[in-house]
């Protein structure tokens, strides 16, 4: 495996290979990688000729008070993950290579980039898209893999490729999990022993949320303060947003049908933790 | 020559010539081709292996009250001077092929994008940035060509280009003029004979600036100063901007030196009319 900095050699690299009709598929990661992100690599070297994991931490995706200098980063150990899972590439740019001078240009999604997550962290999303954009431009992947944890990135993303006739399909793979449940991020890794018990809450109340659907309840706004009240036994925890929508476009719905997405984000402490079920209905 | 209307079927053909290693170039208009089009045409077909066309309308690059819907049109017209001039393909998509359904997603160049013309036709610039990544997505040419007759376009393209890392390279090329020295537009079919007479102050106001800065005039206001006085004296003439810039990034400079762009918009009648010089001083 071949550890790449720079984005002009990566992108030579990959023109060179896509002009002699090679498949490169691509996990964009912002590294400290977990079961979730090897899961998309192993699929990735499974379905392509190429694998390329970037690691990168994108400061445009992150808001002025959040966590962008604490945020976990450890290239050594990703390096080993990535080669044990089979990756042939990891791109890991600096900061100055992605935006060098004054940068000026945004990739935005308008409407499902403000909700959700994009009401509470407002610009975030627009990072997100942008720095895709960038990495799709220098990859050139094929076939490029996100998880099912980022449910609304995992939308956005799909309809900015879409809006913009990118050459490259979207496949997004179910969140791993631990073994009692969490979702597996890489920010877990900020929790101490007694908050990481406490998110447990988080998956448990997605899974009161399904057993209310399965149980017959069609009421979104019945789930929504279901869900609350168990989260709100918990001492540490504190909920940023519990939302039900339509799980293709995000839209609102006021009933349970159809492809439903269960998105919640709830602060543990001080650290702010997502989840999300689709539910066929 | 092929004429190919959808856009996934020329992205198609686009992705399997790339595969075969086959260089292409691309020259994005919005047809009603005149010699500055085929000079561009002309100038692809030397250097690429194919050479695409795109002739496309783009609404979102129009303003409420902007001429898109009297914009001239004729694409038999246009797709036998493509082939004259040597093109291989000419793409010319349906509206309903490029927005299809809701339209969520933008791609804007800040601060450039909102000067000159971009100050007196707000969202133009992102209407062009927006369908020329699309373009770029679908048509994935090497090299793509532009006329420097839209200085700021050009420059705002760049810009993109450089800023999300576009596997493409730009190439602007000189302003095709008629014999009196009138830029050629598409634009210029609007004007009566009389119009047409008047608008050549456009051009002689350029060249009264080349002839002040040769001169040894190194005051940008005084230069701007003299042209309005030139132009004034035209009865249907009315000047939306007259601007003396940094060539590179659009910046204010306050003193004649290095690469300059005298770029101006002219009203004759109703028609805005546009055109520059640049100058090494």
């Amino acid at each position: 495996m071949k550890l790449i900095r720079n984005p002009k050699q990566i992108q030579r690299c990959s023109l060179n290979l896509r002009s002699k009709g090679k498949r490169i598929g691509f996990v964009p990661t912002m590294g400290y990688l977990h079961e979730g992100h090897l899961s998309l690599i192993r699929r990735s070297v499974k379905e392509c000729d190429l694998t390329v994991v970037s690691i990168y931490v994108n400061p445009l995706q992150f808001g002025p008070r959040e966590d962008f200098k604490r945020y976990p980063r450890n290239l050594k150990r990703d390096m080993m993950l990535a080669a044990a899972a089979g990756a042939d590439y990891v791109f890991a740019p600096r900061d100055i290579d992605m935006y060098p001078g004054e940068f000026l240009t945004a990739v935005c999604v308008d409407k499902i980039g403000k909700i959700l997550c994009g009401s509470s962290r407002p610009g975030h999303f627009t990072g997100v898209t942008t720095v895709v954009t960038k990495l799709f431009n220098i990859v050139l992947p094929d076939i490029a893999y996100f998880g099912q944890k980022d449910a609304q990135q995992a939308v956005i993303i799909r309809k900015m490729v879409k809006d913009l006739n990118m050459p490259v399909t979207i496949k997004v793979l179910p969140t791993a999990r631990e073994p009692d449940g969490l979702a597996l991020s890489s920010r877990n890794a900020y929790l101490n022993p007694s908050q990481r018990q406490d998110a447990l809450v988080i998956y448990k109340s997605l899974r009161k949320a399904r057993q209310l659907i399965r149980q017959g309840e069609r009421n979104p706004h019945t789930i929504v303060i279901s869900i609350k009240r168990l989260i709100q036994r918990v001492d540490s925890a504190r909920i940023d947003y519990i939302n039900i929508v339509d799980a293709a476009d995000l839209s609102r719905i006021e009933k349970i049908k159809g492809n439903i997405l269960i998105a919640l984000a709830v602060f543990i402490g001080k650290f702010r933790l997502i989840d999300n079920i689709v539910l066929r209905v």
